[in-house]
């Protein structure tokens, strides 16, 4: 078996928000589902090393945003390709922070809920946590991001704390002029623009680093 | 809070299989994800009441078979909308029986894994089943098939036992010349050939009703 037939599973994209002490965070994850419907609850699967990890199991409480095919790649890049321990994720990316203290984006967004934990079980890797569904937004609108729309439309990558990275991703086929992002992963191929012609402050349209950060492929 | 928020979750469609001490059975679920990549593990949500479940529960092992977009609705109504305790659900599909005793759909589908569960986790409705994908087919083809996808283009519904049936779906607007299954909820509506002129022996193309299961809305 390869396990390449694993992208053929389907998810969502997702931003789920939390809070340590001081300040709330965000992360991206694509593997949420509803596991009950009496009461409403579901699950998440979230890495050990994940900063969202620790404040998930040190304050039981988190948000999801569930993402359209309008939310930004800048957006997916600023909270997915980062650490919640090293910079303020949130600081370039408009939300709102609920009384519980935890975090919502505020727009290209289908919808939130707000998910308290009442159960969660390990696998070597990641943590599934079950959390019970205590509030949502008001109404859902636009059209939910899939994975497979992040990896075809947007061309982004799976991070390595992704449940669903693997380390032998196929290689597409690349001429000369592609500049793939070291950081993300992201490939810069547009016939129109030579990435030689690219802005010296252009950034990285999945996680923001800088051109600098581009090797040619 | 409305409860139809919770459909902005993006899942797929999977068959899975299952064995009891004498034949091989299926059912449809939607919520599979991968939960780990070293080894490669995925959780799946499935009601209590499921036969399936108890087949997992006994004998903990399971496959997954990934439908395509090209799985007929016939398919996804003979395993989704029937009880395996009642009937012998595989009758009218195509499919192979793995030298371990569980059965793989053998055509319109993406690809299959091979999985035995590790460990488990309980909500009110469901159990979350924790499984190492132990084996699987050798390559994927074809569009795997989304859970939106399902309900806009075949039109399906959920059944009770599945973790997003919610009890309050919106009604949608329909004509007098709309014919509902009063099995599966699958909607006849096609404004070419009205449901009185289809032939005596048609069924429900979701859950394989007779036309006498429908009632007009």
């Amino acid at each position: 078996m390869k396990n390449e037939i694993l992208f053929n599973l389907t998810y969502g994209m997702y931003a789920i928000g939390v809070k340590d002490d001081k300040k709330a965070s965000a992360c991206i994850v694509n593997t949420v589902a509803q596991v009950c419907n009496d009461p409403n609850m579901i699950a998440v699967s979230m890495n050990h090393n994940n900063y969202s990890h620790e404040c998930i199991v040190e304050n039981g409480i988190f948000t999801v945003s569930v993402l359209s095919e309008d939310t930004s790649g800048a957006v997916i890049g600023a909270l997915g390709f980062n650490s919640g321990r090293d910079i303020d994720k949130l600081s370039n990316v408009r939300h709102k922070i609920l009384a519980e203290g935890v975090p919502v984006l505020k727009e290209n967004i289908c919808c939130w809920l707000l998910c308290r934990v009442v159960n969660s079980v390990e696998t070597p890797t990641h943590t599934i946590f079950i959390a019970e569904v205590v509030a949502g937004s008001d109404e859902a609108k636009g059209k939910p991001m899939t994975y497979d729309y992040y990896h075809k439309v947007i061309k982004g990558k799976a991070p390595k704390n992704a449940p669903t990275y693997q380390a032998e991703q196929p290689e597409e086929e690349l001429d000369g002029n592609s500049w793939v992002c070291t950081v993300c992963g992201y490939v810069y191929n547009d016939p129109d623009v030579p990435f030689e012609d690219l802005p010296d402050d252009w950034v990285c349209p999945i996680c923001g680093a800088p051109k600098s950060a581009f090797k040619r492929k």
